[in-house]
């Protein structure tokens, strides 16, 4: 087997999938993480047995993959395993150092649906923007609130964000200008595998047979558009700037170890929602700005679990495309450094973050940099990691 | 020339493009309306001198074409216009009879925006929901407000419609079930053609640049289930089981002769707004229920235009690509025989439409069948046609 580094989070429990070029080669390429080192997977499995395998790792996305299914999937990860824990010959031509590849965005998106799962959250934005008032919606606990959000600025981790202009309330009325107020919110991103066709809804048991894995998601938000724009039809041009993801994919497969019961569900919920396992995901998630964490938000508090989601989101008869993504919403936890927003974290702008050197920040300034990672339990004890989304804010363009 | 049939919406002044598959033969075409007949563009293109714009014309999308840009765009439609008015020899190999060919959905849609710019639409709305209250939000004359809609579910007209099931408010708590206030929105969809890079807005006065042309677009709505989930994020589940669009796309280069006006605007709009040119369009639409008129929404009355919604849509640096699709909201007129939805025709329901043969209406029972049309002026003075967008609704699924 080869050699991993000591206490890696990528190791042959976890295998996630991403896309990448090498140096001096634009040609987009499946790829597999293992320790600090990426497999190029397709000419491996063409040279060891799995060439029924190779047209789904073609690139230059995951699509191809995501839409062969469970089966495929499983037959894919059951090599790999076997790859990684045999003779180091067998993969040491096909790995490339993490550190000389590109990472691409790894998915085609086809449709994303942004949700707001995180009671925490939701009562913290209740509070901060109605103060006085009942923080939750009546809906809030019946059904997991969500939108549609745009695909085409779904951009991979790393890549620069411009500070969005757009109109925001004034003294005397709309004024426009680079948004004043630009946070983030760390969030969790599933990407769907097997589609569906038009007018058939997914059961809440069989979100593992439609969801391929998951990913992190910075839903970058502009507040001071969003908050003018958004009655009464929701988030648009406070949104719609840019979302990041981070570029590995990690199966659900992979997290069989992370299951946990999420919250219980008070008042009782409709059959079609009712949870037949446990789908919480026990992620440990912690966002830096500028290299000084600020916040550890626990995605086992999800109110919402991704079954659930999956199961509202098409039982109208919506259907499904491999390469859809749905995210969970921020993930704030009950306790203030468990926050997933700087809304939540500076409460509205009123409570100043402190970073490092005695800076203190509410919302974004140019130059800033936010990173965001996870980690979770994998089998066999071994902690994996899900990587990390990173993006720096350029100032507006005039 | 060929000859047409007397009064066509479909003469050398439309041309709009379509996707076209021929009997026994799944290969899909790009094709041009002309009269009764579709004429099957890339083969006539390679063999008269334009095999240049063969590429662009190679289906199974729009895309392609879409992607070319306005010079392509000028240069496909001078060539047709050429041919059209030639020797009828050099089109006839290449004509099929619309009635024998099945049409499809003319483009791969990118992100899919519903605008809400009737300012008749959205006072009847809030006057419906919050009777007594002032029906327009604060924020509803300084911007077109707009939210994301699915694009999976984006279908060609014909398709059938299975009525969609949600929650909605019971008496006692939500209740699950077949939606029971099922409608339309009778709507204009605008097709991106170029698109641009993140950070880059589209100034107000170069929408021509950007917009390929137009198609009708039905927006189905449960409002039901859009009534319990839009707070706060905007509809979801109400809108995401379909939308339907015409086949054909008319070139805004068709509709030159249609421009007019937009309402005056008051109060004034924020610069990136201020429309530079006229805009307005003179499009008349026209629904029918069971094949009986039940209003006549004049789309010049629209508040915003679509090249506000293009600068608005893009003045926070989301970037757009080919296939890209915004659409108008409904279109309702100031009177009560011009409003486009049910919703409005039968003020939420209280007030039946009367039907053929002393039926009623108030939402839209299995079986029924909705159809929109639209002509508008066209150079010459000779009407020139947008086609139909229709579906009928099969039963919700047990």
């Amino acid at each position: 087997m080869i050699e991993l580094p000591v206490s890696t989070l990528y190791g042959p429990a976890n295998l996630p999938y991403g896309v990448f070029s090498a140096p001096g080669d634009p040609h987009r390429r499946i790829g597999v993480a293992i320790g600090d080192q990426v497999l190029d997977v397709a000419p491996l499995a063409d040279s060891h047995g799995a060439a029924e395998l190779v047209p789904l790792l073609a690139g230059p996305v995951l699509n191809p993959l995501l839409g062969a299914g469970r089966r495929a999937w499983t037959e894919l990860r059951e090599r790999l395993v076997e790859w990684v824990h045999g003779p180091a010959d067998v993969l040491r031509p096909h790995l490339l150092a993490a550190a000389d590849v590109q990472l691409h965005l790894p998915v085609e998106v086809g449709d994303y649906v942004d949700f707001y799962s995180s009671e925490h959250h939701a009562r913290n934005v209740g509070q901060i923007f109605r103060p006085g008032s009942e923080p939750l919606s009546p809906n809030w606990k019946h059904l997991p609130i969500g939108y549609h959000g745009r695909t085409g600025t779904i951009v991979v981790s790393g890549t620069d964000i411009v500070r969005p202009c757009g109109q925001r309330r004034g003294e005397d009325g709309p004024e426009f200008g680079p948004s004043a107020r630009l946070d983030i919110e760390a969030e969790v991103g599933f990407v769907v595998g097997t589609g569906t066709r038009m007018g058939e809804a997914v059961a809440v048991g069989d979100v593992a047979e439609h969801v391929f894995g998951l990913f992190l998601l910075n839903d970058w938000s502009a507040r001071d558009i969003q908050a003018w724009e958004s009655t009464p039809l929701g988030p648009f041009l406070g949104k719609s700037f840019a979302t990041s993801v981070s570029p590995w994919v990690v199966p659900l497969d992979a997290l069989e170890a992370a299951r946990v019961a999420p919250p219980p569900r008070d008042p009782p919920l409709l059959p079609y929602l009712r949870d037949v396992d446990d789908r919480g995901l026990n992620l440990e998630l912690e966002v830096a700005l500028n290299g000084h964490v600020v916040s550890r938000p626990p995605f086992a508090t999800m109110y919402w679990t991704a079954a659930q989601q999956l199961a509202h989101l098409t039982v109208n008869g919506a259907s499904l495309r491999p390469g859809d993504v749905f995210a969970s919403g921020t993930v704030s936890g009950p306790e203030k450094e468990q926050r997933g927003s700087l809304l939540e974290l500076s409460w509205g702008g009123t409570d100043p973050i402190p970073l490092l050197d005695d800076a203190t920040r509410t919302f974004l300034e140019d130059g800033d940099e936010v990173t965001i990672t996870a980690t979770a339990p994998g089998t066999g004890g071994i902690r994996i990691g899900l990587g990390e989304v990173r993006g720096r804010i350029l100032p507006a363009r005039p």
